[in-house]
């Protein structure tokens, strides 16, 4: 008889994360009890945010406890219901966890249409990292024409977003990414107007002739002294979208010097969880939806093959290994 | 035949304000062209933002000059008058600066009636350190009943009418300044709900027993050391208005160690300057008058005597040496 196959947080990590900090389990399958349904997971979604829930700080999350599944988004199949609204075949998204399948309550599932749309998109430009970054750029930058806006992680999952709707927005964007070869694709690929590859050692010099006229908008997912520096450069009445600062989440805080800036800028600075206000989400997946379907919302995936890879997939992505959207394909 | 008395800006300061900075000069009383108004200074008001006019880094004003007149706001009495809404006897408040007369356009003059309210108190709760509390505290902080708010400098111009502004809406307010007396005036004359007194050096342990339910609304005067540990205090979705800093005006910036908690909270940090939006002065200057004259709301000032006292009260108010609104008594 088929088993489960799962992946627990076996210790939590101290500051990298390690291999060691997981543990790949066989168990039974699931089955669903009333209004539940059990879903074959095709596609898990690798997100920065996971490190966070390893750990047992206060933070806005509860933390996985040792021993239990790691948290996480997943596209796949439904194989049984007890659910009215859904049956077998059907296309779903949840928070099914790292495993191959997973049982949730019908409410807490998305049913999804792949046949235009990828299903693994639904997890990336259609899925959490696209709504946040739609929701950060609309309703906290909210750019005008003309107007700068930088984003950091410019090639991954959310900044890739970000830019590409920046432009729709007519405004200019500006990525900040690692490697010469992330910056191409920022610039080629996805049309931004300008990258910074920060790895190139002149971050400051670089930032002042990618942005003539100052910054207006920054949707930072990175922190430290990336985002000290662009504290430095950003406008008179600038907004800022705290999205994440991936930089500190294995090591202690940077010293940021910059935050006189805000001060002397009169910035809006404000922190957001795509998750606090589940109504901007339907009228996000409807645009990003629809720009993905017609090709004017491009996207890159790096995908890991079978759950065993994910723990390995997961510290790459930490550490900037990713290239756009990381994915393990399941199936 | 009387002269004019006036202190200039000799030379920049590169760190701490030293009275070398100042030079004190003679010069003839200027005369009103068409549409002006001559002033005879009452009471000149000192804050800390002269501070900024002082260097010449890019900031959100143009500095002052070498050799032109410090900039600052006064309380006088019009003594010639080529405007038509303004006559000899007409008690004024404007950014006339550290004079004892001054020529300004009548549309740049406020005139204010000082039956009711001293003149002294249009420079500091009824003037701009109250608006500038009043918009923090409104526009930014907006607490509600039950909610903490937290005002750094908390026994200035500016933070005493945050706090009470605070509890007269149903807030918590906790003060935090320097030394037993100042926290004793903050709680007892002014009913803040508590104060700490971050000379004693145990703000973490002091604020976490002054704010058992965290803080809300945070409004920042100082920056620097404390802002960093209150920013460690925040609960979700409090709201900071940063209105100075003026812990690393002279000095080199604190390395903040606790911008993290904007994300976790989702903090919104607004920095702000009172003369952004001049729409909100009436309305503030119309409650804030209101609250004054009829005893509501309570001030204290530290008045040096004669202009030539006005750098030393400066470099005073910079380390924190006035309590209350800071003044020169010019006449």
């Amino acid at each position: 008889m088929e088993k489960n196959q799962r992946i627990v947080l076996a210790r939590r990590p101290t500051a990298w994360v390690e291999e060691s900090n997981f543990r790949f389990e066989d168990s039974d399958i699931p089955q669903p009890g009333d209004n539940q349904v059990l879903v074959k997971n095709h596609w898990l979604s690798l997100d920065p945010y996971m490190r966070g829930r390893m750990s047992d700080v206060k933070s806005y999350a509860t933390p996985v406890q040792i021993g239990e599944v790691m948290v996480g988004g997943c596209a796949g199949e439904v194989v049984a219901s007890k659910h009215p609204k859904f049956a077998p075949g059907d296309k779903v998204v949840g928070a099914l966890g790292w495993q191959l399948y997973g049982v949730a309550d019908g409410n807490a599932l998305q049913k999804v249409d792949a046949s235009m749309i990828p299903l693994s998109a639904y997890l990336g430009s259609v899925g959490m990292p696209g709504v946040t970054a739609w929701v950060g750029l609309n309703d906290i930058c909210a750019p005008k024409e003309g107007e700068t806006v930088v984003v950091t992680a410019a090639s991954g999952a959310v900044g890739s977003v970000v830019g590409q709707l920046a432009k729709l927005k007519g405004a200019r964007a500006v990525g900040i990414a690692g490697g010469a070869e992330k910056c191409r694709y920022v610039v080629e690929e996805l049309g931004f107007d300008a990258c910074i590859d920060y790895k190139a050692g002149n971050l400051r010099g670089d930032l002042k002739t990618a942005t003539p006229k100052g910054i207006d908008c920054l949707f930072e997912n990175v922190g430290g002294e990336i985002f000290d520096t662009l504290l430095g450069r950003m406008n008179p009445f600038a907004r800022i979208a705290v999205c994440g600062l991936i930089a500190q989440y294995n090591s202690a805080p940077y010293p940021m010097q910059n935050i006189g800036s805000v001060l002397i800028n009169r910035i809006r600075m404000q922190g957001f969880i795509v998750s606090d206000d589940m109504s901007r989400w339907p009228p996000a997946l409807k645009e990003l939806g629809m720009l993905v379907a017609t090709g004017k919302l491009k996207y890159r995936e790096t995908v890991a093959e079978g759950l065993a890879a994910a723990p390995t997939a997961f510290i790459s992505l930490l550490k900037g290994g990713n290239f756009g959207k990381q994915l393990v394909k399941l199936v």
